[in-house]
């Protein structure tokens, strides 16, 4: 018997659903990150290596019964990308025909249970990504940490710190962040953050995850949280218009997806960013993803070997997955 | 006879002057890095070995002939950053009583010749930095790349990376910046620039040698390239400010030096530099440094010492150590 694997791999974890050529789902297993740019090759050979393994132990078979494995991985843009994960891939035993897209991607599909509309996401990192009935697939933002990620977690997490010294420094005037910073980092005084943030175990995720303190300020009304919000939302605004822009909906209901710990979960962030965009796009409907990136993967895999699925029978089969996991 | 040391160190070279009790440097010597924060203690005790050890054989001296050893240092501000220091030279060593700093404050009293005056600097960083006739020190900004540098050759080249991404999804308006920075970084397409940047030998020193294509950019008229640094000059002027404020110079004019590559060889900065801080602050003047912050070390040791100098004569001096050099 003959499956399809779909995977989602990131920079804190990686999951995984197999499937028949039925249309079915069988079973999910999860590992470590897979972001090879920031773990390195090794770490992402074992998760990667993990999840096919365990996928198909769960329907006792073995790799060479794998008929496409579809991932959407993080950091996946240029050729090189491609080939280094080929090179894993081949280490771990994979046989198959593969398909490989950013994470983005098999976010969209994933998100939106097709290959069609718009996604802006805004975690650690922040990208928008859309396609049109026509294919045509295309991204605004999304270009990292040092480039550009306006409107991320880790942009604002930065900002926010910024912020806190320019107070320090009597450039700018009192604000909340000094405080809630402190007490989020555990720290006493001001001076003492430029030693815990540069030391070398701080990665751009911890950066990102003082975020949270600044939705805090900004629920509390401190002026300098909310411009930085302010200026998070415009950004995430600017990407989705772009993308809106560069497709063609003839007419139709724009689907746009918030996904990510900043816009899916934070409802501050949300209603503002749904205010603007409402204001500013006509016929726009704002929802939250359908499924996770795996299963968009997973779909990517089963639309090329035209195979059928029912979106209502995934949803059953998900939670049946879920529930035998151990 | 005994000697006093004034070494400058940096995250790309350590410079040391020897000086004798009466006022007077008989040598000089450089060696690589010694930021134990970028290159590690190891190399720190390499470079700050080299230096002093080459300066007491330069005077046929041995080291307990030091009878103080004045250090400005970069990334010198914590208890703990003195601790580390004073290890290095124990191993060293050193037995001389020491004086260490942060290579802002070396770089002021250099500067000036005096320590007294305000500083601002641009290089890979920015901080400003101040001192009164009181000996109240205070500074702004020069928080790190991370936290805050506004103004800084980093920041410069951040965000035009930042533009010439925004551009390239069609975000913003073509932009000069574009094929300067693919012609400067020698590649061929704008999506390459993310496998570079993000590639393990970039340092944050290479983003700032970004910083050129902009001011090119900006003199042919670009209006990206030209936002990028008005916007570097308003918080440069603004960290200066922030300095000059709180400090009481009691209606003395006040003496601003500009150092750092940004500050002081770029005259498109430099210019719009000095019109906006002419405008906004009276009575005040502007001009490069007269020494380097390793004569500023040494100054801050004669002082320490009470022993009389004459400015004039260290010119002549500096000169003399120079042409003796191998």
């Amino acid at each position: 018997m003959k499956y399809v694997i779909g995977i989602d791999g990131g920079g804190t974890k990686t999951l995984g659903y197999i499937g028949n050529l039925e249309g079915k789902i069988i079973a999910s297993s999860s590992s470590g990150p897979s972001n090879y740019h920031s773990i390195g090759i090794k770490r992402t050979k074992e998760s990667l290596g993990d999840v096919i393994n365990f996928l198909c132990n769960s329907v006792n078979a073995s790799i060479e019964d794998i008929q496409l494995l579809s991932l959407g991985l993080a950091g996946i843009d240029r050729p090189e990308d491609k080939k280094n994960i080929e090179e894993i891939l081949n280490f771990i035993g994979v046989k198959s025909e593969i398909i490989l897209k950013n994470d983005a991607v098999s976010a969209l599909v994933g998100a939106h249970g097709k290959e069609y509309g718009v996604i802006t996401i805004s975690g650690t990192g922040s990208i928008s990504y859309g396609m049109d009935s026509k294919g045509k697939l295309v991204r605004a933002g999304g270009w990292g940490h040092i480039i550009d990620d306006e409107g991320s977690g880790y942009d604002i997490g930065r900002k926010a710190l910024g912020a806190v010294f320019k107070s320090y420094d009597n450039r700018t005037e009192k604000t909340l962040l000094t405080e809630k910073i402190l007490k989020y980092l555990n720290l006493k005084t001001v001076d003492k953050i430029v030693g815990y943030i540069y030391s070398n175990e701080i990665t751009k995720e911890h950066i990102a995850q003082i975020a949270p303190v600044v939705f805090e300020a900004a629920y509390e009304k401190d002026k300098t949280a909310i411009d930085i919000l302010d200026k998070a939302v415009d950004s995430l605004v600017e990407i989705t218009e772009t993308v809106i822009k560069k497709l063609e909906f003839n007419g139709d209901k724009i689907n746009l997806i918030l996904d990510g710990g900043i816009l899916r979960s934070v409802k501050y962030m949300q209603n503002k960013f749904k205010e603007r965009i409402n204001k500013e796009i006509n016929n726009i409907n704002i929802s939250t993803p359908l499924f996770n990136g795996a299963i968009g993967s997973l779909l990517i895999a089963w639309n090329h070997l035209n195979i059928e699925y029912s979106l209502d029978n995934i949803k059953i089969q998900i939670k049946e997955v879920n529930s035998n996991k151990k």
